[in-house]
């Protein structure tokens, strides 16, 4: 039971010294690489960006107690990021001290809600978040990451959240654009993007170790920020105009509880439920598909409640909105983390150069962030997918162009619901309309195929209909228009057998409506039988009056029914 | 075509005069016995009385001319007035012409939404009003509408739409009851109800013949209203405190169109796309029903125009939104009515009356007509329902509480679109965790059945999983934890077979769920095959790349998956 909410307990007990050198290398490795990533994504989220440093650090041990995966790295997100941002700026002013507490707010009530959903037994609520939604989603938002960050990465003014927003506020100060800025910014995008695609192929061809070579192609962001971070020092480019980190408080945050009026907490509920839901979705299928890989298991309800105890961390140490993230797991994996202390490791190790090195961080600029964001955010965007979608289904690409489209425009929240609300009304309007199969014998077997694909025997005076879908009330007027004009149209009909080998519920609609089609069936004289009625289904209707009123019979199989009235 | 869209052209053609006589018998008593009710249900919409009178001529003539119900009359009825008092009362001042000039404008709504409907074949629409919403509605209707006349049988004020209010305004001035009012009132309900149930019998005992005893239990409301009027006529009592209809201007309505300022047609949106769904089950039900008696058919998509058509004919003819009712119909359809001209004989009628006898209607006591409702919609309160439904499935039991206890307490939009949204919540989350079965061979047979249901051969390298629903988004994560638990408990296993016979979908999400657990099992050495995949779904899986990774076979019967391994 304890091990159950306590996760640790079930590796810490056996922890032993080979485990220790693997981990303490992964968590120096994570260090270094993730402090850039957490700075940039407190300031993608509106946040000083010292606010990522501290979101990485009693976040990341919290979830070393509680979480299941052995090496989900938890901290600031792209994402996350933007989607905080969003909900921020729309019930404070940036910089402000209640845009701030907001950012507290969003974590403590996206805490509340995870582990709530955790202890309640609700992981299932992030399958509403289907796929196309949450891949037009990401592309949309990398989309949008990309456009936020052209200011910074150009040393000009741009504000909003929408696409369009961004733009109009970005097209008009084009001209006041800084050139040392521009070429900082450009500069190190056009170095990670070049060392992404050929820094490791081309490291190997002047001879380094294969291994080293790997090392060096992911410490693109880091060899960015020293070199970058001493040309500005060396040449004094603050001075021209290059907008960087400067000072960053040195020290631990203070513990305190976030405090707002009630009328912030109400408005930042729905952006807290879609950052949780998201986080969630993102954390949990990066943290199965590595737990797969090594043949573990992640428990999907305790993530809940690691993740939501990780925001709670997050609030009462000046964070924001913390989860699983893609990079920084990518980075501890492949470090070799063995267990999760490798993340406590790390968060130690951010804690360490909070407390004394944040002087170094001075004259980072804040364009080298902002490429090292679109480079890592461009990744996100994935247009062989939309293709693949419009191949495989009309109505699945059309929800992920509508969350596309909304995303972009109207915004993430209106993108992620109105992505949701399409899926479900797609999904019941496919089912309100089943496909349903007149089926005949296949010669010589047992075996019953659709009459119109395949040559089989019939008889004229028993109709075999496969219904393809449960019933329930959105196809149970359906099932009866159906059933009426088979019955219409052929007037020698005797015997209406429904095969029910797909029908896996029939709901108290569904049942009106056969309640209904027997009585009707039963004034022109055909009665109505059933057959492959599934167990839990046969159950459900024996609690009804349905089998006592079916003028027919329930048969065990097709074949059953066949030999009573067609041999 | 011309005839799909004006279904008078397929009876008027044929009309001959053994029709006439019986249509125009029909007429004559509609028009009798539906004017109290037309006048009673205007006033519970918080309208003029005279209103119901014209809401039931020119819709009726429209709906000659549209509908495709033979014997259909449509007019004011009770669930659509209490909708749109509830509506009207939330945007206007009983009394005002802004809540006149408003009914017109829910009924020029309900009519293009209708119509527009109709025109796009969505009459699907409506089932998603599933049969625990509809139940629960109209009882908790029934409830309503019982309440919001008890103040008018007792001679009292009260006001407010839900029960909490309506109780609330009506407790304080029980004292202050009048007395005349109270004996016409109750004494006009127990004579209703006394007739409704005793009255046939009774009357056949005295002797008379069974048609002519139906007949008089039939009239009573008539009756009632006839003897109210001459005592309150004859004693004075509208000088004591009863409340009588009173004036009513002669003659037939002006044609006009409605007009209101942009933010009164935003805030009727909602009610009025309510008020045409529950209006169209309501009218397309009961319509079907009666159809099917007679062997006829009726087009839902044409009912739609119809209806709509309807509705534009009220909302230019200074009335209120109307819909096929259920006690007037009945009446038609008792009455002998054969085609549609019995109720243009109907509408004809009630203008006569309109133009010339609106006189007689003085000294009608207001009690009489709440008497008439309340007996009339105490039917729509259906409390076996409520206890079949809870036996039948708590799901189903859940909405339709849902839907009742909100109607009551929060009104009934609220108690509509709650019942609606757990429905779907309700049907989303039970097909989230499908049925599934691990199946063995019933020996000597090519059947396959549940492991744990039957005494079946299976094979411990081979699994046999049968999969009971489609697989779309709010299950496909749901089937990798099944697949997933189920290899890492049997590590012997080789070949899992997923048995597809109940899968009827595979949307985005699952396939890309599909392709996961396929490089997963991949990885464990164990090959994923398919059986019995229907034609529509391979089709679709043709269209995708998953065919060419799967590490197994897709087989078209479990036997043959079942002779390549097992045998």
């Amino acid at each position: 039971m304890l091990k159950r909410y306590l996760p640790i307990l079930s590796w810490l007990p056996y922890y032993h010294k080979r485990l220790l050198g693997a981990d303490l290398l992964a968590g120096l490795i994570v260090t270094v690489m993730v402090i850039p990533q957490s700075l940039a994504y407190a300031l993608l989220a509106g946040l000083p960006a010292v606010v990522g440093l501290y979101a990485s650090i009693l976040p990341q041990l919290v979830y070393t107690l509680f979480g299941t995966s052995r090496t989900l790295a938890v901290g600031p997100v792209a994402i996350i990021a933007l989607m905080t941002g969003a909900a921020l700026s729309s019930v404070a002013a940036p910089g402000s001290e209640t845009y701030l507490q907001a950012a507290l707010v969003l974590s403590l009530l996206s805490g509340l809600m995870l582990v709530a959903m955790g202890l309640l037994k609700m992981g299932f609520f992030s399958n509403f978040l289907s796929h196309p939604v949450i891949s037009g989603f990401l592309t949309a938002s990398g989309i949008l990451i990309a456009v936020s960050q052209l200011g910074s990465l150009l040393g000009i003014e741009s504000s909003g959240f929408t696409l369009v927003e961004r733009l109009v506020s970005l097209v008009p100060n084009l001209s006041a654009a800084n050139l040392p800025t521009c070429m900082l910014g450009v500069g190190t995008l056009a170095f990670l993007v070049w060392l992404r695609r050929h820094g490791k192929s081309t490291l190997r061809r002047l001879g380094l170790p294969s291994s080293i070579a790997d090392l060096v192609a992911k410490a693109g962001p880091v060899i960015a920020v020293v070199a970058t971070t001493l040309t500005t020092w060396h040449w004094g480019l603050a001075d021209q105009g290059v907008n960087v980190v400067g000072d960053v408080p040195a020290g631990l945050p203070a513990f305190s509880l976030p405090w707002a009026d009630a009328s912030l907490w109400r408005a930042l509920f729905i952006p807290a439920l879609l950052i949780s839901l998201v986080g969630f979705v993102e954390s949990v299928s990066m943290g199965q598909m590595l737990a797969a890989k090594r043949r573990q298991r992640i428990s999907p309800n305790q993530e809940l409640i690691g993740l939501g105890a990780t925001n709670l961390a997050a609030a009462v140490s000046h964070g924001m909105p913390v989860t699983g993230g893609l990079s920084r797991t990518v980075i501890n994996y492949d470090a070799g983390a063995q267990t999760p202390a490798a993340g406590a490791f790390a968060a130690l190790g951010i804690a360490l150069v909070t407390m004394a090195f944040t002087g170094w961080l001075y004259y980072l600029p804040i364009a080298t962030l902002a490429a090292t964001i679109t480079v890592s955010i461009l990744t996100l965007v994935d247009i062989p997918m939309l293709r693949q979608t419009w191949r495989y289904s009309r109505s699945d690409f059309s929800a992920m162009a509508l969350t596309i489209v909304l995303t972009l425009v109207e915004g993430i929240e209106a993108g992620i619901l109105g992505g949701v609300t399409l899926s479900i009304a797609l999904y019941l309007y496919r089912t309100s309309r089943p496909h349903s199969a007149l089926v005949g014998r296949v010669p010589e077997t047992e075996h019953f195929r659709n009459v119109e694909r395949h040559d089989v025997e019939t008889v004229s005076r028993v109709a075999l209909l496969r219904i393809d879908e449960s019933l329930y009330f959105a196809n149970a007027r359906y099932l009866e228009d159906t059933l009426y004009n088979l019955v219409a149209s052929r007037p020698e009909l005797e015997h209406v057998v429904l095969i029910c080998s797909a029908v896996n519920l029939i709901d108290a609609s569904a049942l009106e409506s056969l309640d209904a089609i027997n009585a009707r069936l039963k004034d022109s004289s055909v009665k109505l039988h059933l057959a492959e009625v599934k167990g839990p289904v046969m159950d459900q209707l024996k609690k009804s009056d349905f089998l006592d009123a079916l003028t027919g019979r329930v048969f065990l199989s097709t074949y059953a029914a066949w030999r009573e009235f067609a041999q």
